[in-house]
């Protein structure tokens, strides 16, 4: 507990405090440090398992005052959160309960500051809604591809902050590998300028992938440059009924092999899952899941073509046509039309819906490589099964990047949220320790924040930590950057 | 200077430095550190710039020796210089002159660990000469498609170490995108085993992308994971002459979009660069380049295609078209057969050899970003013939990626040395300046090294210098990983 929450809690707002608040007034405008009214908004994080207490929400609207922002707290000694669109699954951009920290909204940030056609970059504001910049490339016909459910509200400063991921993985990449240059400001309150529209530039230590994914604890993102791409001709959807995940798995090759780069899209979802968007949102057809005797798994595959519609259709069923033979498919429809296109995407999108709905659950966001997840799904199935008897498996995600959201959900009729008070721990701790012993990770694109720091500390090594840990130490001595975020305090 | 090379200047060999020899002999065996006969292999740079003296070259032949060894120099205080295939262009793996450095060499580590099909991945040790690991690749059908001047010699763990680019990063990236995870010893000693084959793992600070283009300066690449592809049904090359840079910029362009990432090579040549080649390698056939009035640059494009070469020839026939109609080609050439694509590879390649036959040059590897590309050669062209009377440019190289080896000849008929012995520090300032200009860098693909450490003070911004050397000084604060290289002493 630092000195500054001893003096709150004897006597409310300091001197000291008061001080501060002066100053960010001063900085970004008294409409701009909010300390009253409801700020459950910026206080609670998306899932509102965490219920925090600022000093203050701070919304500077230049890097220059967010520059200043981070040297008048640093001189206070007084920790700061940043904090994007706060739709966040990980808990890392909400304050503790102590009412010291500040949190540094980024949400007027929001200006795209250049496109550039000839070198397929655009240079835009930490704030920008991550839809407004798929539509801002959209207009210059270009293609911005990440792409994710919360797209509507979170920020590409959140996106690189988590690194987050998506469902254009397969061929885009994370953000990280979206990302070719970024502002930052230090913890120290400098402002480093490294946004670059550079493809190559091998100049000393990678501080771009650093602050990539380090979560606010290293310092503030403000501004990055990002890769755009050739809108493609055609974008085709297809989706299999396969027999197991080993064939899913092997599906995967095939499409790899005969799309080459053109493989866009690769969702697997389990039979239960979709059985619980036909349970709950019945207006959506699903094909070939809706049967007795259906399969246990199901593909959506999207193919992105620099030439034609008719030429993605032909590599399609040229595909569809080995993996019969191959026997790795049992079913599969392509849709004829973009609506169609969009209703297949609508049922892989409805799964958390109708998991929401069908009661609480526990949800998990692991990797592993696509080679050991049908061993890993055996495996871990089978050991969930004979420790929490009638347990329900909503498995789906992004095979193509070997990266599953593993949730489960209580047995039928059971009292949800009992069962959460009393098996998450448990449940949490078998599925994350196989998720160790198959080489996994146990947090692939919602980051770590302060809900998954303990399971950092316990499943990353002595020696990752300790590098870790000297690097935090190096670039935020006073340990003001978003505490506990990551690495416990 | 250290304490051990006072000792070394006044007495010769100390005892503490033949109890650490005979430390590293019991580690590595006696063979396997080499301290007499003919060390230049290992003393000397790739371009015998610098001539080193080291205090031993030692060979381990494991990750439990690298760190054994490393444990035994920090225990003395005796710096480490890490070397792989000694094929760098910056001078970043060869001992300085004090004879006080051990030069760890990988070589001996160069296994292939695993091959995993089904994950498109391959774990291999640092010491795999990259044209082993193409080979490895390719015989299980699978492709590698890191592919640079020097990949009969040099090996992986360099090309990590300092993040190598060359032809097909257009398509696939730089060494850093092509891997997925390391094994790092330490500068304590300590195994960092960050092997991993996820493409999505976001559980803390990115520390793979910290070490890779970290040039053996805060540890040691002892092994990694990599990424595999699947080979392409056919590979096409074109040939085609453009009438200007800006002309080449709008052609790459329209590649990008209308072979999407099909595009695997885009290789821009001036007319002098090529005349160089028609002169000293008579035997080439370098197309549209030899008449008067030649067009001023020529693009080298690499079409990668996963249905067929007839589709790819098609995609290549509609892609020239188009470009003729919009005037940024003259004239093209698709190669019939693969020895003719081999061809026109070959005469790519040759630049460098014919221009070192033409006489010494100043090199330099440089990036902007491509849109800007034409203006900087424009202005860089005129300033240099401005300043230095018919000095002779030789600019070529990864157009796709912004970067060009913009390198400069004396003027002809001129003494070759004299002009370096006279000009080189003024053509540097001219090129690197102008660089600083266009916002480019001045290593795009070559690393810093000891050879650039200089400019690296000189051009990259006190805030980012100053958070480089915070993570050097927190992960080897004994300053005894290739000291000097990157950050200066």
């Amino acid at each position: 507990m630092s000195v500054l929450s001893l003096c709150l809690t004897s006597t409310g707002l300091t001197a000291m405090t008061t001080a501060l608040l002066d100053t960010l007034r001063r900085i970004v405008g008294a409409a701009h440090v909010l300390t009253e009214g409801d700020l459950a908004a910026y206080e609670q994080d998306w899932r509102k398992r965490s219920h925090g207490k600022s000093l203050a929400v701070v919304r500077p609207g230049s890097t220059a005052e967010v520059a200043a922002v981070v040297r008048a707290c640093a001189d206070a000694g007084v920790a700061i959160v940043p904090q994007g669109g706060n739709t966040g699954l990980s808990v890392g951009s909400t304050p503790d309960g102590s009412g010291t920290q500040v949190v540094l909204s980024l949400t007027r940030m929001n200006a795209v500051r250049a496109i550039d056609r000839d070198n397929l970059t655009m240079t835009v504001e930490a704030g920008c809604i991550l839809q407004a910049l798929q539509e801002t490339a959209e207009k210059a016909d270009l293609l911005f591809p990440l792409s994710l459910a919360a797209e509507g509200s979170c920020t590409i400063g959140g996106n690189l902050s988590t690194n987050a991921g998506g469902t254009q993985v397969v061929r885009y990449g994370n953000t990280r590998e979206l990302c070719l240059g970024l502002e930052v400001v230090t913890p120290q309150g400098e402002v480093w300028n490294g946004l670059s529209g550079l493809r190559k530039d091998n100049t000393g230590y990678d501080l771009r992938d650093l602050y990539i994914g380090s979560e606010g604890t290293l310092g503030i993102i403000t501004a990055a440059t990002m890769k755009l791409f050739p809108q493609p001709a055609a974008q085709l959807t297809a989706w299999a009924a396969v027999p197991s995940m080993a064939a899913a798995v092997r599906l995967l090759g095939l499409s790899h092999q005969h799309l080459g780069a053109g493989l866009t899209g690769f969702e697997v979802m389990g039979q239960f899952a979709l059985s619980l968007v036909i349970k709950h949102m019945p207006q959506l057809r699903v094909p070939f899941a809706g049967l007795d005797g259906a399969p246990p798994y199901y593909v959506l595959l999207e193919n992105s073509d620099s030439e034609s519609e008719e030429h993605a259709r032909q590599r399609f069923e040229a595909l569809l046509e080995l993996a019969f033979e191959d026997g790795c498919v049992l079913d599969a429809v392509v849709a004829e039309s973009l609506s169609q296109a969009h209703e297949l995407w609508h049922i892989r999108e409805s799964i958390p819906l109708a998991q929401a709905e069908e009661g609480l659950n526990i949800k998990h966001d692991i990797s592993i490589a696509a080679s050991r997840i049908p061993a890993f799904v055996e495996h871990t199935d089978a050991l969930l099964q004979r420790e929490i008897p009638g347990v329900r498996l909503v498995n789906f995600g992004h095979l193509g990047d070997g990266n599953l959201h593993y949730n489960v959900q209580a047995p039928a009729g059971g009292d949800a949220r009992e069962f959460l008070r009393t098996q998450e721990d448990r449940v949490n701790a078998l599925v994350y320790d196989a998720v160790a012993q198959f080489d996994g990770s146990f947090s692939a694109e919602h980051g770590v924040g302060v809900l998954k720091a303990d399971k950092l500390a316990q499943y990353k090594s002595p020696v990752a930590l300790g590098l870790m840990r000297a690097i935090k130490q190096a670039l935020d001595p006073q340990g003001l950057m978003n505490p506990g975020c990551i690495l416990q305090k």
